[in-house]
């Protein structure tokens, strides 16, 4: 293949099977440009059943292969993968602009955080970190019986079904962590293109693959298939070549998925993030002393990336009294200076909407404030709805997550009542709470209430903004995810996609590197349960 | 209470709920001696769902405790549990005895790995290892925003639901790992006791009470409930309150316990080991040179625990050839110098006789040794059953678990044929390789088929016998399991029960130990990406 010069890549509305353009469905469908409402000119081809079949079984070849990569090599090519998404950034961001209203400035902050996501991955992929391995030499004396030769370690769990999210085009789509974790676990990937940007979906895969091909790759460990229906999805979940899959979206969405591959006759993994109220539980001494700067942080926080975050705090429980007013005020003067875009899609624009219908039919709920009207077809008003933990937690959908720039607020009277909210929000990614020094007993009280139900908890910050780090946890327990014991940020990703493996009195020279004796990749290794990174004397 | 003197427990067919008696409902059972078929004397109380509903809140009222207790007070109850059962193990193996049918050797052996168990999840928790502490410190240059304090460690899920295996009553009955690893884990547990050892179960019981109720730990963190019909199972799995689930016994019962987990309105997790046909491939080369010990082997390994273990190997496949009838005569000849003792139990019995009449209509199986016939009710006669690799192809039957003293021997005559019959066998526990060095070409063969169906691969071993260590890996994928993420046997059992949460930005004095700047329980830790047993300089 060349090397790329000016827009390499045309968008043409294939499907991209194993590096091979596939469009033999007769479906098609078309973007919308989410600022005029008008529908884009090429015409995407769904997938047909057999040509997620064609995906899966070229994944399924693909894997034998990457079973046997070096795991340096599978570094080398993360890393390629990262240097042509950088390549390409320019073209992708333009690209993604018009497919999601979302500004340049922040694609070009998300394409870097994408790549830096590859990279890592490549840094924990070339460590050896992720493959755990454990050894437990032979012991005659083990109780009750003599212990053999074992040697543990985690190993790829085949290939990947991937649906990539509307919400942040390269970070968690096609070019996204599931992407990058499962491909750095050894595991090829079919990933299902958002049909909200599908021209976007098509250029992520066209570079990937490009960079699969440069490095000689087995072409089946990464695919795209495209579609705006759900039988695509369906389809995928459903294939018995599918071993695990990765999802970020919607609750419902997340949902369907989960209940298609627990249904399977071998039922399967799905890791869904399905997003979250997050709420924020400000004590009355916070807001006492910071109450302007925490009107201005949560305006901010419900209108970066329009609003459509999975971290986005939904709901702030804010005591009564004349901070509030102050904190309002600070919210709604923010609001008014902050310039946002459109939502995403129809889809988006319309739930909210009608979310928003039915909260006001709610006796007890107010909108205090409004930011700027946005332009454009899906151009949606910030909104600030002012109600009393009371209210709140008579009324179920004021818990939910409502995918926009809207926040509720709620207001409570006492401790208890704070406590009593705390308990009544549903499982989210996260909580956060913003308190003051002297709030050390509310604060333990609110830490063991909301430790049960969120996955990362704030201690005076706001929830969104993601770092791609070791120590992320992203994820929480259901409805926030359907597998609270993994994350969908950071390098612990990568524990999705493998499993573990043990070698019993195995023959050295037929061991996996990673459990030689001589220990040739340098690993530390729990070994007779102290880590070490030595070889082991031979026996 | 009063330190135990003689036959400090009886037997009083009552539920124990948080250390309490209690028999509210009016359905009862009865044991049933396998060796007369004779019911037992004492009537067992069916718990009813008012009982589920108590231990649960019991489970998650005690979990706020636990949640907070440190991990060495964990350390010492599990430890004084294990003091317990070795106390009383002779009390406990006598009543076991009477209940299975199991050798009192084989169950004083049993035993010993079960303490065994509780004090390596001692040492686990003690060391601090299972928190897996990540911290990475606040980096203002960090791409592509500044990065927060962040600080990851594993906490517990909250209450487990643990249900006991028929065939190990101590080490995977109520005494057993997954309960093990729970309380290691710092979750509250309530198990279901296996309904064919309900006396066993409940001494287990109340050896396990008295040593919370010494320790003063919260009584709630511990509840037996007996029961002979699903629908105790049910309620408990399906009670909201408890957050994952635990299980050792047949496809029909893990998968029935899966199918009511996922479709909670809350799905949670259900790790069962369900068994599995553990194949054994033998080759030429292998059989040639020790066709007589590796017959030898194989009848142990099916006479061992008198049939009932979920590692005994199923399928042999055996080369065509004349080493074949040296190998069959060894097995043969050893069968019948087996002694062995009688089933677990009627459905176990019947189940068995059920499918071998199923298998003797099929055209090419022909029964080759038989062992000497057991006395008792539930006595069984070991089989050997012999077919062909392309007989076991075409008839799944063949192919699936048969939980008793029963093995098939599949014949190949050639390599094509050997790895044919690799692939057609369902995913397993354990997979094990009989080869010489010479076969070093055939054995990676073999281990790219088997390394995706398994979770243990054996070289010149037999999969019975599954030590109790770091590296041990019990579990494998779908049927065999329902989690082929994690293991129910070894020190990485107790990931199970935890699940990742991240602080950010926390002040030092409300961080939790493990994640507190000065290492106060002295972990390795896993800091800026590097491991570390240091003290984090105050920034």
């Amino acid at each position: 293949m060349a090397e790329p010069t000016g827009r390499a890549f045309e968008v043409t509305g294939a499907n991209l099977i194993a590096g091979r353009d596939s469009r033999a469905g007769s479906h098609t469908f078309y973007s919308v440009d989410p600022r005029t409402g008008e529908p884009g000119t090429v015409a995407f081809s769904s997938a047909t059943r057999e040509e997620v079949d064609a995906a899966a079984c070229s994944a399924a070849e693909a894997s034998k292969v990457l079973r046997a990569l070096p795991t340096a090599k599978i570094g080398t090519l993360l890393r390629r993968i990262a240097d042509r998404l950088d390549e390409y950034c320019p073209l992708l961001v333009e690209q993604a602009e018009l497919d999601t209203g979302l500004s340049a400035s922040a694609l070009t902050r998300e394409m870097q955080r994408t790549t830096w996501q590859f990279r890592a991955f490549a840094e924990v992929v070339e460590s050896g970190w992720h493959l755990r391995p454990i050894i437990d030499l032979p012991d005659p004396d083990f109780i009750p019986v003599p212990r053999p030769d074992l040697r543990r370690m985690l190993a790829p769990v085949g290939p990947v079904a991937v649906f990539a999210a509307s919400n942040v085009p390269f970070a968690f789509g096609v070019s996204g962590g599931d992407t990058a974790s499962a491909l750095a676990a050894g595991c090829a990937v079919v990933v299902k293109g958002h049909q909200s940007h599908p021209s976007t979906s098509e250029l992520l895969a066209r570079v990937i693959s490009e960079a699969i091909n440069a490095d000689e790759a087995p072409k089946g460990m990464f695919s795209l298939l495209q579609g705006d229906q759900e039988d695509v999805g369906a389809a995928l979940v459903t294939h018995p070549l599918i071993k695990a899959v990765g999802f970020t979206g919607s609750f419902r969405g997340g949902k369907a998925l989960f209940d298609l591959a627990v249904r399977r006759s071998e039922p399967i993994v799905v890791y869904a993030e399905m997003g979250s109220t997050n709420p924020v539980f400000v004590t009355p001494a916070a807001l006492d002393a910071r109450a302007e700067q925490l009107g201005q942080a949560v305006a901010d926080a419900i209108t970066v990336g329009n609003g459509q975050f999975c971290t986005k705090p939904g709901v702030v429980a804010v005591p009564d009294g004349p901070a509030r007013v102050r904190f309002e005020e600070a919210l709604g003067q923010r609001l008014l200076a902050s310039s946002i875009g459109p939502l995403l899609n129809q889809k988006i624009f319309h739930e909210l909407e009608s979310d928003l219908r039915e909260i006001a039919l709610i006796e007890g709920v107010t909108e205090s404030d409004r930011g700027v009207d946005v332009e454009g077809a899906l151009g949606f008003t910030p909104r600030v709805l002012v109600t009393s933990a009371g209210v709140l937690q008579e009324h179920s959908i004021l818990r939910e997550e409502h995918f926009g720039p809207v926040v509720i607020l709620a207001s409570y009277s006492n401790e208890e009542q704070l406590l009593e909210l705390a308990t009544a929000m549903p499982n989210s990614l996260t909580a956060t709470i913003q308190a003051e020094d002297c709030d050390v007993s509310l604060v333990r009280d609110l830490e063991e209430i909301v430790t049960k139900k969120a996955g990362r908890i704030i201690y005076n910050g706001i929830p969104t903004g993601v770092a791609v780090t070791h120590a992320m946890q992203h994820g929480g327990p259901f409805p926030a995810t359907t597998d609270s014991s993994s994350t969908s940020v950071g390098s612990s990703a990568i524990f999705r996609f493998l499993r573990p493996v043990t070698f019993q009195n195995y023959p050295e020279a037929l061991l996996p590197p990673a459990l030689q004796s001589d220990n040739p990749l340098h690993l530390e290794r729990f070994v007779n349960g102290v880590m070490s990174a030595d070889a082991i004397a031979k026996g």
